[in-house]
């Protein structure tokens, strides 16, 4: 499990911002479970990060000193601006990579960091293009209060699914699931009996599973799928900190019995695909259909705590933490 | 594991075909991994076959007296005609239950069961519908001196496939996917390392993994898929005489960072396309493109012995019996 004691606070001056740079003071820190894996050695889909490097994180921020012609003074901006109170931003690089985006017109720095974020962008590309909703779909979705989750639940309702069933930790979790984003079923995995749910809420089966958790929940749900379901693997929170692999999902012949495709997506893939799905995304919000919710943590001593929080399932919605006050 | 003594000969009058009907006299049986599956209780792709009733399998016989006005005395037939020596069937009935064919024209009744049967279908579907080769494709096919695996690795040098690698047991089938089959390489899953074989013959991974076995070799395979590979779930003999179901493949969160696809299916949904494919089938085994082979036992009282040749990694090729002389 990662800890607290593995991050270390530093102090050094901030840098002055060259030609086409500009000094951003970070204000909203963004969490997201895909950060565990960055701190695990060896080649996977971003390098890791290394010992002594500063933690990578999406953030919105304000600038505070430009040299850059597109960016003044006060300009809120977003980007992978990481673990620090002052980024220096460089215009020419992409925003994942060193550069910055101005904010979604009529954005929140929450929304940008949530539902127009990664883990929003990564519920919207994950459902529509590797669940690939016919409408009708009877659909189940794990880590259902999460960020990812949440979102991609709702977006299979406003795509026509005839059932929504999310799986969440906690009663305060599931009624929110029901109460607020109006799914027809929550099942709570810490209280109840997960296969023996899934049968009886959905006993055709599910034709979509967007999964977050993996581990025993995703074993269940592929005794639990319809003739030629789409499982969505989009994370397995349940075993980013274990020290050695758990063993897989046993039931995967089932794939075949069942005729099932599991299929996994990293988001960045689709980002060719950006303004596609911001049009949604917004138009969505805008309408009510996507409740955007945001778990907000503060000061700059917490950030690591905050981190943990994803993995003690504490978080509802999309885990940020604020470091500085706003512009 | 299956065994001899779970088998049971009985002898009864052979039956008066009705008007439709036909009786056949049984000449050879073919035998596949799936029909461990059909021993087993609960619900599957197919019913079970339950105590008392005949196995079922594939079979080709001939007529010896007939109530059908399309089937003759001495026509050549196919279908599932199961473990006996003689079977009533019904033309009204599909071929797949109950019925009939005729054999496809200038086949062999080894070709029949083999390259134009569930095997050589289950490979053809398998690999086009599933894999979805590309054309330059690096393949990896377990099982590969199997009746499905044979097949599947020579529709991939078809299909323009710019590497085959082929997993089996022992020097003897290597050397004949390599030396008769024409595959770039083959790996001894017996005395080699297969996970460090696999990288060491495609560094860049595979696009497309037709496995027929699951287990450890799945596992190892799914380190070694190139970025959007596809994983054509066909069969998982490894584990189909498991008391209980062993673990599944740790690492199948590789399906998400190496963006890949893994898919079951099962041939019986493809029927509908049968047409397709025996005139590619055909024409390949025609043009020398395909090599067929079977390995045939002899006897009734040799039949149960016989399936379990496919458990103890003995057959090269298909699997057949002959239970009667050729008419």
């Amino acid at each position: 499990m990662v800890k607290e004691s593995d991050f270390e606070f530093v102090e050094e001056p901030a840098r002055v911002p060259g030609e086409g740079q500009a000094l951003v003071r970070n204000w909203m820190l963004a969490f997201e479970p895909a950060m565990r894996g960055w701190l695990n050695e060896g080649e996977s889909y971003v390098p890791p990060v290394g010992i002594g490097e500063v933690m990578r994180a999406s953030a919105v921020g304000y600038v505070v000193e430009s040299a850059a012609p597109d960016l003044a003074e006060g300009d809120l901006v977003t980007g992978t601006f990481g673990w620090q109170d002052y980024t220096i931003v460089d215009t020419k690089r992409p925003a994942l990579f060193g550069g910055a985006n101005k904010l979604p017109t009529g954005a929140s720095a929450e929304q940008t960091l949530s539902v127009f974020g990664l883990t929003g962008l990564t519920a919207y590309f994950g459902y529509l293009d590797i669940g690939q909703p016919k409408g009708g779909d009877v659909v189940l979705v794990s880590g259902a209060a999460g960020a990812t989750g949440s979102v991609a639940a709702q977006i299979a309702r406003i795509k026509g699914a005839s059932k929504v069933v999310g799986i969440a930790g906690g009663p305060e979790k599931c009624r929110w699931l029901t109460e607020v984003l109006g799914l027809d079923a929550a099942i709570d995995y810490k209280s109840e009996d997960v296969g023996k749910r899934m049968k009886e809420e959905c006993p055709q089966g599910f034709d979509i599973f967007f999964d977050n958790v993996g581990g025993e929940i995703l074993n269940e749900a592929l005794l639990n799928m319809a003739q030629g379901g789409r499982i969505v693997l989009c994370g397995g929170i349940s075993s980013y900190n274990k020290e050695t692999l758990p063993p897989g999902p046993s039931n995967y012949m089932q794939l075949v019995l069942r005729r099932c495709r599991m299929e996994g997506f990293i988001v960045i893939d689709f980002i060719h695909r950006l303004d596609e799905a911001m049009t949604d995304l917004s138009k969505w919000v805008a309408e009510g259909k996507i409740a955007v919710e945001t778990d907000v943590q503060e000061g700059m001593e917490n950030v690591p705590k905050t981190l943990l929080r994803l993995f003690e399932g504490k978080n509802r919605g999309k885990q940020l933490c604020k470091i500085a006050e706003a512009p």
